[in-house]
């Protein structure tokens, strides 16, 4: 094998043509370094797909392992969450393929992204799969390992920021307090096959913090129904929109109102909705943690 | 003031005598650039503390912007949860203060901490307060917050891989999954005033994932519960021991078993119990991306 050039060893059956989703097949990027001692499934073929968490959208908060990944492979598939800041990290020779998943518009749908995965490894490629936030956390990197493994696809799972936590850090609303709440809950406002899985009950309890991904266009159901079942309408409640980002804007209000000044304000996905008392702790922390980002960054310009 | 000695421009009462902590009080680190011009509060003391997230344990899981933080502050103020490896990487003039917190056995409590890192800030230091996992995440960071807040320190918040993330992907156990748990619990098994804070109801609801933070010393009492309000027996169950560390031991099983299997093994703290129907996806989630991991640094020896 020369090299500097890829040529698989084995040819296998893809389950996704390449070629008929539009994407290139030959990588920009030559492999490095001689791995024929290396004894890889598919003949010699060195695919790989990293299951990497890409964080919030504030490129600082990727993970050392993922900013290093995004430098060294072959092809990234990625979500509709990741931001543009993060992408423009990944190594400009690498194959870029979308894969969206933006509410109701799939550029590709699970079972494609999958298929895909596969097909690449088994072309020997090195694949990042960029999500946003964490891969198991509602980012169905469950079901693509699964697949993976099902297939004998080497994979690798690097965790990373919550977006509940970037939004928690960015807008100064703790997710925890000892004082306000002892646990916090994490659903989505994504539908499975349309009908309502969010169990209310669980999430109406007290002294708890509850955070709901993608909750935007459900918020007037959200905060009606938390209500049904017991939770005061005056609890606090706020959305982050594009959490950690240039672009993050925070409306807090209560369970009564914030549907109301969240329309007003016109709030857009990708929204979290936070629900519990610890959003009362951003009037004295938000405003603060704004003072202090000014501070550091005029320091860090002094510095320079 | 001289460019390359630091002088406090007026001084502050100090709540707690830094002196009598038997801490360093002069940074051996000198300050870098100009900032005379900055207006900064404490008559000019460039006082700041970074609450900063430094993940769950594994140095590549820490953010760029927790990794660039740590060369650059003048001193750290970390806990129990933060790994030596991590530690590592903060630049070595920095003062190193230790604040404990291991259960039960508290270098600094909670209050002494709180005033610690104002003292700092007001003579003028960069203080990187590092946390295990994410701050707001079972931290108490929000109650440092307000502290500074209160006092007037300015303060900037830097999430971090949470553990339950940490050990999920580490251990092949997605926390979420279509078929099996469209919700993630977070709770922590350490108690405020000695009471039981666990709120048994919602962790025994189906459908969900439950990751009880600090829990091992009270998995007996954690799985007993979750049966006795409906659970069932068989519902799988894992304990991730220093979770994405080189020592990271999973155990795994069932409520009725559990505790047994993990006494057994002669697990440890730190380390965090998740429990839920996601646990049965690890037998073939963990297996392969060990094997990609082996794989991967095969690889990457490849090429070096």
């Amino acid at each position: 094998m020369s090299r500097n050039r890829w040529e698989p060893r084995a040819r296998h059956r893809c389950e996704v043509s390449l070629e008929e989703r539009g994407t290139r097949v030959r990588s920009a990027r030559e492999p490095r370094g001689d791995a024929s001692r290396t004894a890889w499934p598919f003949g010699g073929a060195r695919g790989i797909v990293y299951l990497v968490g890409a964080g919030p959208g504030d490129p600082d908060l990727l993970t050392l392992r993922a900013a290093r990944l995004m430098r060294s492979v072959d092809a990234v598939v990625y979500d509709y969450l990741v931001s543009d800041a993060v992408l423009a990290l990944v190594d400009p020779r690498a194959e870029r393929i979308y894969a969206g998943k933006r509410q109701g518009c799939h550029a590709l749908a699970q079972d494609e992204i999958n298929k895909l995965l596969v097909a690449l490894a088994r072309r020997g490629r090195r694949v990042l799969r960029l999500k946003g936030g964490d891969p198991f956390v509602f980012g169905r990197g469950g079901e693509e390992c699964e697949f993976l493994a099902e297939h004998g696809v080497p994979f690798e799972v690097v965790p990373g920021v919550t977006s509940a936590s970037g939004a928690s850090c960015y807008a100064g609303i703790p997710l925890t307090h000892r004082e306000h709440a002892r646990a916090v809950v994490f659903a989505t406002g994504h539908r499975k096959d349309g009908s309502s899985d969010l169990d209310w009950e669980t999430l109406a309890r007290p002294h708890q913090t509850v955070v709901i991904y993608m909750g935007l266009t459900r918020l007037a159901e959200i905060c009606r129904e938390l209500i049904a079942r017991g939770a005061s309408p005056s609890l606090p409640a706020a959305v982050v929109e594009r959490a950690t980002t240039e672009r993050q804007r925070v409306v807090t209000g209560t369970l009564r109102d914030l549907p109301g000044l969240a329309a007003r304000a016109g709030v857009r996905p990708p929204s979290l909705v936070i629900v519990g008392e610890v959003v009362r702790l951003r009037e004295a922390l938000g405003a603060f943690d704004a003072d202090a980002k000014r501070l550091a960054s005029r320091l860090e310009f002094a510095h320079a």
